[in-house]
């Protein structure tokens, strides 16, 4: 299920980065965990739109690149106890969590 | 010049995320500088793809999402004089700049 995202301003999504610092020995692990989980529910979720995860090459943190169709389905998606399961076990694996919501202002390409 | 980006992790490129910690009345002014220096000279530069410009909804963070076409294109990049002003003038917008260099691992899409 590997494929593309596009960042694009026109769309109007709700993009959420969620950057995790980790030990590098547990940097794989997180990957995992956070590609495993997103094929086989987030991905079902009404609003989903895409996951790309991130692993820095100082092997100290993975950055979730998410996007959504609103704000309003992200937020539903947050209500799910499943959900809360799910990001307690990413945490677990994190030093820390700091994610946040953003619009996308500016896109300059080649 | 507002356009697309792709994210695809078939594709290889050098990926630069960096965040920016930002006082919510300095978040637009950190926006256009990022904006107006990508648009005048740092898209011109050798191995540019993209650069992806985002505002938290709180106001306090602004996420540069920016891809090179290797290392090495963004290492040329880094050492030029000119980058380096720039950067400085970025850094002074912020109350902290944290940027790391990552590998796509997934892109999970609907």
């Amino acid at each position: 299920m590997t494929g593309k995202a596009t960042i694009n301003p026109q769309e109007g999504r709700l993009t959420l980065i969620n950057v995790y610092e980790v030990e590098p020995e547990t940097q794989a692990a997180l990957v995992k965990a956070l590609t495993d989980a997103t094929k086989s529910t987030i991905r079902h979720q009404p609003g989903f739109i895409s996951v790309s995860i991130h692993s820095s090459f100082d092997g100290r943190k993975v950055v979730n690149y998410a996007q959504w169709a609103s704000k309003e389905h992200f937020e539903d998606f947050m209500k799910k106890p499943e959900t809360q399961d799910q990001l307690k076990q990413f945490a677990g694996l994190a030093k820390s969590v700091a994610p946040s919501l953003y619009r996308v202002d500016e896109v300059i390409a080649e």
